[in-house]
């Protein structure tokens, strides 16, 4: 029963009866946050204040976690989806006892930071602080890296639990506001977390009706319920999300004993709760008045003129989660120790997994793989059977492909599948279905449970990786390793036309900043491009792969792919440079050997990786790109003003392909290795021998 | 009644009674989908040969059009969302008498179209092609369009249908897979559509139940009529869509009954219906099996030995469309001759919304606006100024935001707001929700439904344009103008961080072909980006835009915008040139202010567009960036690299941002004018008076 009455909006707030613990705690929290949004003068504070006693019934009652230790293992995970209400997490963290999360960091929040102040109470939530478990703000993405998140814990439960052993227990709690739900990432995210009945899933849905621009019903009229029922979710109502702590709580234990699907929680709330903007849009940001914040202190026992106090008692139930959360590792400690002496191996495992080592073998696979087996192989098939080699010996790989995996040859048995339901929560085969910018989003979930206990691996064309690009972005700015498997990255991609050709997305994703991408040539350069890959640890790859065979190389070479770029074809007195990359360099090494045999010798170099390049020491660069004035020119079927800062002129595309067979449009674009050459001779013939590098860089 | 059985799967073709003429006619096109796919051995038929009693249904029976003239303003719309099945919409166009899709063209369907060989029957469909109204392919995006031209159609009846005139009736159909379903995008313009309740849209599901890697239930489980419903759409099901034309043609027909929804009929269908791969994954892509080509022929009295040819009955069943289309059309040409008559003002105005010709008002008032009154204002003022000065000046204007347009300062009155009902779907304005996705590619229908009828503007964050990004690349692979407003493009977005700090999304949208991406510095060059967005009738355009208020800037020239880079401040025996953009300008200035001052005279160059520099002669691109070999340096908050074929340094982001204020921010990352100076003075240093161009570029 709630005790502090609806009534209480608008600043006019009463009590009906005498307030329980419960309300007085949402009180604490709610004053806590006025205190945080006016300290400097904003934020997203009306959400925040709405969704307080749902912060009570998680923090206080549901939740299994510890605050001494934000990374225990099998704690309960919280996404704060709406992760512009972030000082609704800091507040929690504070209060139950976070010890980074001390009040001179939330005083930091929403300051102007100058004279290099910082603080860990960002405008959004930052996944590098303990105590958050994934950055948000970019709306949707939290509720997909929920599932990510839902998906990792089902999974170690299904390959490590035993009866009397329930090693992984952790449930996910994913908060979303109006914003997330309207979002195509989440919408895809939650149609393939009622498909995988993910039950360890619960969100919860702050139902304050109010946008960034006005009332909801003027940009959303749906029936939310029948929506998620419809999507396999099971749907709990709250009628009153603002005061009735008890009947969250009950909502909320009542959906662990859901079986076969995600819980959905409908509770409506009012945002800004309790001042004068209450209900409507104003309340989303900024700060709130000053009557209204000193009824609701008074209503609490506090002095208005105190800010940034807890009361006593109201911080000692929130911190008496320190001393349970504790407890509770403690206890699951000796679970862990009894089940690694009863099960040794799977102990052991476990172990391996906690720590995200695993050990050297992967190297040693991927360094002895003998290339003559892929002679004339396209490097999808490559990528393929690297995959399939390293599957046993790099346990925390899984993921898989958005229902193009034939075609990007992606290897699975069906015997890895995984799905939720019983006998098939072990597999490490994920089928993400038709949903590319989710598969990006849930795989950060993954890789976000627990530092490299997942790599997960996504696939589909390059061309859909544009899709996807929201959720590889919130991957790379948040250090997740995770491996995307990007094919048909070429004019070679079945005559799809425009539509499936990718001529710019590189030049999105060799900018995004912590992402590695990488477009090996051949089979040798493809193990390079996993040698990096499962090297990094705090980045995301993007392997972009071919799907058609590519022609010999000579001096391609898996070690040197590390330097980015490096010399594959030299010769003596080079009058010309030429540098390529993926399916573009076998038509280069012909034009340049034709060069060469006609009187210009020409060198060239493969350019698999410009992060990597970028790297090197300024003299490595130079003995790859001369500075001596002789031209240096780049080939690739890409828009080429990326390799500007290499070349001196560049041949590329300057448009959108064309729907025709790989060698008709290698010929029309003049791409193949006579277009090469022909182009090539007439900027030779334009220079006249002048200097290359001070006539301007120029796209040929 | 369905008269060709439903056992008559997997090649085993039965008849249980006399086949009618619709039956006749769906195995006649099934039979020349056949011969299309076979023709070059492979294509995406499956889908195709399920869905042809749909498509005799929609072009013999349903959908208004005039196969002689693709296009009749009034027609209805088809959008083949599932865009791989494109040879059921050139079939479909042969049969009824499209005049360019001959059989000639058919026939290159899936040809390798060497030595310069087109065809019009590309691989999916393009929209240069009459008879063909959006370009579809990656998926989703068709149902996204299909709404866009819905709103099309209710606006323009809003606007000018009268009593006993309904000038304005097209219907929009658009066909749909299980792929398109699962996708962000199109969950996002179902959404959207529900809630605008578009009743002149018809969603045709083709429920074959198989994706490209095998069923659908292996990756989605949903309750699809169940979803739709509580997206406020109206639902219709077919049990058997393969071959029960009259059931379909009676939904389609209720379905024009509808009021205040838009309908979902859920067709049951059989992928590679009457082939051995029936029913499977395998159907999907490919030729198919003699056996059952041959099967299905004799059914149609048909000699299997010939290909390509429509038996004469059912030719004239399509052809008679044709006479019927004229006769349509026709009809319509007097009803608006007689509307013209009858409301001589709506009359001309209709007749400039069909031409897309709006005189030069909007241009005087560009070339007139007093920047005066801007000092000191962001861009996105500006920009929102703008908009409200040209809004009744160019009637094509319509659009909005997707939920932030307080903060992008777009402008609308409540009475301008569409909806589709009755008094407000005559309405410009358009509340997108939070569905920056559906927004760009709802934006790409409304500009398609007619050239230049609609210029539709959308705005939301810069960072957001990364989630919109698939729609705005079709948008511009398909020449279709229009204006994304994306504010809030630097640090200075309100301390949100770097989840809203859009370091790369510029190198996507630089790079991506015939969009024109502007940043301009201040009011008088966004003035000069309205006079360039405003003439391009076969491009869209991105204004980016800051959120905070620019310092002063000398020598900016609205009229020189267009030159894509200009020379603001020139300066005797220059040894340095500084180039800039956008909220990072005014720093620039200042820098180059100090360095004048201190014996390094400096030249300032603004460089609000690439794409139009790029277009400049090679001579006036020397005289702004000089190629003597004295430094040229590029300052942007953004990855440099894409600065790199104009400078030899650049100054720029070589990661994410940080989330605080402003001033901060640029101190942070040595972006305002002391930290410019102070690099470009490093820089100079380095170089030692030596020639910046032989040093190769570098990042500073």
């Amino acid at each position: 029963m709630p005790h502090l009455a609806p009534n209480s909006l608008n600043g006019d707030i009463s009590v009906k009866s005498k307030m329980t613990e419960d309300d007085s705690a949402v009180l604490a929290l709610r004053n806590f946050i006025f205190d945080i949004c006016n300290q400097n003068g904003g934020g997203h504070g009306g959400s925040a204040i709405g969704m307080a006693a749902i912060g009570v019934a998680l923090y206080k009652y549901v939740m299994r976690y510890n605050p001494s230790d934000p990374e225990w293992f099998d704690r309960d995970r919280f996404v704060l989806s709406n992760g512009h209400t972030a000082m609704f997490l800091y507040a929690l963290n504070h209060l139950t006892g976070f010890d980074n999360f001390s009040m001179d960091e939330i005083k930091g929040y929403g300051s102007a930071k100058l004279n290099g102040f910082t603080t860990i109470c960002h405008a959004h939530p930052e996944i590098e602080v303990p105590g958050v478990e994934v950055t948000t703000g970019p709306l949707g993405q939290g509720i997909a890296n929920a599932v990510g998140l839902a998906i990792a814990s089902k999974n170690l439960a299904g390959k490590f639990n035993k009866p009397g052993h329930d090693i992984v227990q952790s449930r996910i709690y994913c908060m979303t506001g109006d914003g997330c739900l309207m979002e195509g990432v989440a919408l895809e995210a939650i149609s393939l977390a009622g498909s995988l009945q993910l039950d360890n899933l619960v969100l919860l849905y702050d139902n304050n009706q109010v946008t960034c621009d006005g009332p909801l019903d003027w940009i959303n009229t749906e029936d939310v319920n029948a929506k998620m029922r419809a999507s396999g979710w099971h749907v709990l109502d709250i009628e009153d999300g603002s005061y009735d702590v008890p009947s969250i709580v009950i909502a909320l234990e009542y959906a662990k004993s859901i079986k076969g699907k995600p819980v959905f929680i409908n509770i409506r709330t009012v945002i800004g709760l309790g001042t004068q903007v209450a209900g409507t849009y104003k309340a989303h940001h900024g700060a709130f008045d000053l009557a209204s914040i000193e009824a609701s202190k008074r209503l609490a026992g506090q002095d208005p003129a105190i800010t940034h106090v807890i009361p006593p008692a109201q911080l000692a139930y929130f911190r008496e989660r320190k001393a349970s959360g504790e407890a509770i590792q403690k206890d699951w400690n000796s679970l862990v120790e009894n089940y690694t002496t009863t099960y040794p191996a799977l102990g052991e495992e476990l172990s391996q997994r906690r720590s995200g080592s695993y050990g050297t073998e992967w190297l040693d696979i991927l360094k002895g793989i003998d290339v003559t087996q892929f002679k004339g192989a396209a490097t999808r098939d490559v990528n393929g059977a690297i995959i399939d080699k390293l599957w046993a010996a790099y346990p925390a790989l899984c993921g898989g492909g958005a229902d193009l995996v034939n075609s990007n040859k992606f290897p699975y048995v069906e015997s890895d599948v995984f799905h939720s339901s019983v006998g098939s929560s072990a597999g490490r085969y994920i089928r993400y279905g038709i949903r590319e910018h989710a598969m990006a989003a849930v795989s950060n979930g993954l890789a976000a449970y627990n530092p490299g206990t997942f790599l997960p691996l996504t696939a589909t064309f390059f061309i859909f990786y544009i899709y996807a690009a929201p959720g590889v972005r919130m991957g790379a700015l948040s250090h997740l390793p995770v491996i995307h498997c990007a094919t048909h990255d070429s004019f070679a991609e079945g005559q799809n036309g425009p539509t499936h050709q990718p001529v710019e997305v590189d030049s999105l994703y060799r900018a995004m900043p912590n992402l590695n991408y990488i477009r090996p040539a051949n089979a040798e350069e493809t193990i390079g491009a996993w040698i990096i890959a499962l090297g990094n640890k705090s980045k995301p790859t993007m392997l972009s792969l071919a799907r058609d065979p590519v022609g010999d190389i000579p001096g391609t070479d898996r070690f040197k792919v590390a330097k980015g770029a490096y010399v594959v074809i030299d010769i003596a007195d080079a009058q010309l440079t030429l540098v390529s990359c993926g399916t573009n360099l076998h038509y280069v090494v012909t034009a340049a050997q034709r060069l060469s045999a006609s009187g210009v010798p020409t060198r060239v170099v493969s350019a698999p990786s410009f992060d990597h390049f970028d790297q090197q020491h300024r003299d490595y660069q130079a003995t790859v790109f001369p500075l001596d004035g002789t031209p240096v020119v780049s080939v690739e079927e890409y828009i080429a003003t990326t390799w500007a800062r290499y070349t001196t002129a560049s041949i590329g595309m300057t448009g959108y392909g064309y729907s025709a067979s790989n060698p008709s449009n290698y010929e029309r674009f003049g791409l193949d290795a006579n277009g090469i050459e022909k182009r090539v001779r007439k900027y030779l013939h334009d220079l006249g021998g002048s200097n290359a590098r001070m006539t301007g860089w120029r796209q040929l």
